[in-house]
């Protein structure tokens, strides 16, 4: 270990969100971005998912600092839960990726648990034996940023989430030549985005957006509806753009939109056009044809300005015949549901909706798979290590860079917390960490995704419960009071004929036990949790869980 | 009513699967298809759905016939269901088909509530005063069919699933020249598959599978287990002819594999090629290089063969590096998770896994907007009703038609039970009947997705469950046993300081309340609900069900 470079995935690899690598080297650690995930399926009840960060608490003295590529959730996101294990770890990032991690350690009371430092790309950082320059990458949010990272014991780089627009609309241009430079020189590690492993070709730039937004609110009769992400400040800027172009007005809706766009137009990301963006409270003054709305929910969430429109649950806005609606994003895995019953309930209410594939409206922040053979092109890793993003893309993403002429036993395709470490000559698997994820409930976290609580909620979830409860006598161990049967989620109805049925058939049996073994509570909740979910079984079956109360008196 | 024909779609628009129309002209009532659903995500628990049959019960004396377009589940799935409710109705399907239901209905024990007649493409029968004649389409399962209906007060087109397949590999060609002849003669509806209305160009033909799966097969070194639908004969077929060509065995694996195969070679609609297929037990004799293992699971469901062997759980497959899985299907929207999920655990125990759409390995069996013109332009019909499909596809298709040139007033995008009513000149929309969803669960169904059982369980599902029993003295008002508190999917340690200090809270609430309003249960249930409820939430921001019962002696 002494003399290495260690490279620790502990977020990010197998899975698509809580982004967060560990870079050690002679005793200090860089930490490269520390998101958070969101939760899958079987997590029931679960709000957000952030990185076990144990062995970074563990190691809280080398850790020298916190390294943000952009400001998006699955990469910031972990902030709150980790930086307390790891406080007074200085922050690095741009000046937009600042603002917004400002504003959410703001509302957890954190901002005295670091330091935050903007950083240029082009420049020359240094944290302890560590120097990192940042350098410019196209993304779904601006201020996106790779790291370039050396140390005596190797060379690093790290691409963030990156894509590459030749033709961005605000002018930004990732740098090519700071990474090509860098390949020259030589580079150990290149860690690269693999979420589009996937996808062929290249990703299409922003500008084919800007003219669809163009064409499609041109071509509109009557009011503008836009969903995207509150991030998508370029999304955001381009809708601005495209409604001062055809002389309409816009106004944003949303908390995290507003918001959003707040930080952004004082940080200079985004511009209103000269009185182009109003206030919420000009809507009732506009005629629907001067109007564009631009709101959060392209992914379904419940809570959000899109869906409850869709749902005629929306404070302000009733979708009517005549509306435009433009899904300005692509569903992330998981969402599909989601987003495809909002638009199925937007065309309910008569909109004309348009939507990916069937209008081009969106493009991906993440390069596709000509991109990634370009990073790699450029960089000329000794090792590659692809990060970001569920396994079988790091498989593809590992493919492509066999093909790209990086030797075979120089990939390495990792699990969380599996560490990769460098003597100068040869990388090789050198154990794993304690990595993994931590369920976040309201207030603290649950005990796993097959620990007792969930697969509980699980149970629950597919048949629901019953409850008995009776009171016995000690003395003589007869039953004074109950058997109560009471089902949630399972024959509700007190009189249900099966539920009767089986109190009647409870107390049969309890009466036979009585005599041989009294009153002894553990026994009897056995029993009864016996008798009952067998004959349950056979009545309808389905399969409650059982919840026996013995109360003694 | 009298003297028009209507046209109810009881199922299978505004959603995809539990296909089923009704036919209805001078009181007679013919049925074209009877599928059955998988439960959304939030049926909580749900086994599967089935059309609400409530219209044809009520009429079940004018049912006079189900036709079957062909033998999937979304198709003839409903039937153990439907059937009870109007006994006696016979059923008109092709051979397979017949095979298929025949199975179905054996297990339901419903063979003696209907007659099963085999009917061939291409001729006329005769039901009441409607005559029909199937016609060829192909799909993803042989003997797929369309039908053109027939009546003195309309013509009915309803082609089904179906896409068309120009080379299909076993010569079964769609029949366009009845199709187009039917045009010419001229169509009143056309009630068409829209499942693919959102997808550009042509499906591919099955032909370029087989290209690929003889490549696949060729190209491997060790083992090759392919996964596809049980009911995909000719892709089962594909394969054995592809391992055939390359001097390997097959091996069918997974119950409803073995079940289909069996039925399909009995009726000649699958060729074991001399010896190709063998038993399982040769499976222990056969070389790697030898096999070829055909099995289910390529939707990533629990328990099929695939997602076993994937997750080690698997009784005679152990993925081994060297093994090459083809996932040869899509996931069916919804599955999405649950396949990535499988391909990303075979990738981790070193398979190598070719699935869409990094590798071509599958088609849809249902066909893309050019085939769906196609449709339109050789049945020109007058009006035209977009089904099979979610509510954006039926859109989407009614858009195609439109450009197709059937004029908007003719086309309905309808929602499951409305009626469209044609009176020999005009068509329109003419009310609704009782029809939707039956939400299976075991032996009975459940009270709806927003009833109460589902309800309580998507509650249980997030926060869990919180009981409170205890026993009061009706006497004196006194409690004289518990209060007792068990958590389960919440706080299920008995020892949780939160648990202790919230029943001590419970406890101080209730002796003050106890004086002024005694051991009344109803109003120590309130009391107990409220105390607790608020209490937990500023404790641990979650929201468990608390479930009060109070005992009396």
């Amino acid at each position: 270990m002494a003399g290495t470079l260690r490279i620790i995935p502990l977020g990010g690899v197998g899975e698509v969100g809580k982004n967060i690598t560990a870079i050690e080297a002679d005793g200090e650690i860089l930490v490269v971005d520390c998101g958070l995930a969101f939760p899958e399926p079987e997590m029931l009840g679960i709000d957000l998912v952030v990185p076990d960060a144990t062995y970074l608490a563990e190691n809280a003295k080398a850790v020298k600092a916190i390294l943000l590529t952009h400001g998006h959730e699955d990469h910031t996101g972990g902030l709150p839960y980790v930086l307390p294990r790891i406080k007074g770890t200085p922050i690095y990032a741009s000046k937009l990726t600042i603002g917004l991690v400002t504003g959410k350690l703001k509302e957890h009371k954190l901002l005295g648990a670091t330091t935050l430092h903007e950083i240029e790309p082009g420049t020359e950082y240094a944290v302890g034996a560590f120097t990192f320059t940042p350098f410019r990458v196209n993304h779904s949010i601006p201020g996106g940023m790779g790291f370039a990272i050396r140390h005596a014991r190797g060379t690093i780089i790290h691409t963030g989430d990156f894509k590459f627009d030749h033709t961005p609309p605000d002018g930004t241009r990732a740098d090519l030549g700071l990474i090509a430079e860098w390949g020259k020189q030589g580079v150990d590690f290149l860690l690269s985005d693999s979420t589009r492993a996937e996808r062929d070709g290249y990703t299409l730039s922003e500008a084919t957006v800007g003219e669809s937004l163009r064409n499609l609110i041109g071509a509109a009769e009557g009011r503008v509806i836009l969903a995207t992400f509150a991030s998508n400040i370029g999304r955001v800027q381009q809708t601005i753009d495209a409604a001062a172009e055809h002389g309409r007005k816009v106004v944003l809706m949303g908390r995290s939109m507003e918001q959003n766009a707040a930080i952004a137009t004082e940080l200079g990301y985004l511009d209103g056009r000269d009185g182009t963006v109003v206030r919420k409270e000009q809507l009732e003054r506009l005629k629907p044809a001067d109007l564009v709305i631009i709101t959060t929910g392209s992914q379904g969430e419940p809570m959000s300005g899109l869906t409850r429109m869709s749902n005629r649950d929306h404070r302000n806005i009733s979708i009517v015949p005549g509306d435009t609606v433009i899904v300005s994003a692509s569903p992330i895995p998981g969402n599909e549901e989601a987003v495809a019953r909002t638009i199925d309930n937007l065309f309910k209410e008569g909109a004309m909706v348009h939507y990916e594939p069937m209008t081009h409206c969106h493009v991906s922040g993440h390069g596709s798979r000509e991109e990634l053979k370009l990073m790699l092109g450029l960089a000329k890793p000794r090792h590659f290590i692809p990060i970001h993003g569920e396994y079988r893309m790091l498989v593809q993403h590992a493919l492509l860079a066999e093909g790209a002429g990086v030797s075979v036993d120089r990939i390495f395709v990792l699990q969380n917390g599996q560490v990769v470490e460098f003597d100068g000559t040869r990388a090789r698997l050198a154990g794993s960490v304690q990595a993994g994820a931590v369920l976040v409930d309201g207030l603290s976290a649950v005990d796993g995704v097959d620990g007792v609580i969930l697969r509980d909620r699980r149970a629950l979830a597919n048949d629901g419960v019953l409850m008995v409860a009776l009171t016995v006598a000690t003395a003589t161990g007869r039953t004074v009071s109950g058997p109560d049967l009471i089902g949630r989620g399972f024959l509700p109805d007190p009189d249900d004929p099966v539920l009767l049925a089986a109190r009647e058939h409870l107390i049969t049996a309890l009466e036979r036990a009585g005599d041989a073994h009294g009153a002894e509570p553990g026994y009897l909740k056995a029993k009864i949790h016996d008798v009952l979910s067998r004959y349950l079984y056979e009545q309808t079956h389905r399969r409650p869980m059982i919840l026996p109360i013995v109360l003694e008196v």
